[in-house]
């Protein structure tokens, strides 16, 4: 079974890797983009066939070691 | 308008960042962990109404900087 585990910055923490992107942007003529965040994406492959299983194990994964809770969302999207 | 880019390694490049993920991930006990790939997300905040003008602005600011297209693919969702 496939996944897609999603992290990105909770609202109001600074992100300044976003920043310089939105900057480079801008400076490269797109001056219509008004802010930009960066998050970071992984995708597991698990060897698990039952999906609540699963579930529970990727939201295990994602509060021990993928995502940061204190600064950082998940999502998790499963794909049987 | 809102976008988000998702730009993920093309199949057969290597990726150590998830590969170290991925130990880390049996090493805490996830032994069903098959894979890790690792990529990235943008979410991208644009000032611009009209959605043709914005997937062309989009897919050009992959073209030349969120993704290296030579081991990238990347995915453009836009939330009007």
């Amino acid at each position: 079974m496939k996944a897609r585990v999603t992290v990105t910055l909770k609202a109001g923490v600074l992100d300044p890797q976003g920043q310089a992107i939105q900057g480079s942007l801008k400076s490269l003529g797109f001056a219509s983009v008004e802010s930009v965040r960066q998050g970071k994406v992984f995708d597991v492959e698990l060897g698990e066939s039952e999906l609540p299983r699963a579930e529970a194990n990727l939201k295990a994964m994602c509060e021990k070691l993928l995502a940061n809770t204190v600064v950082e969302n998940y999502t998790i999207e499963i794909t049987p």
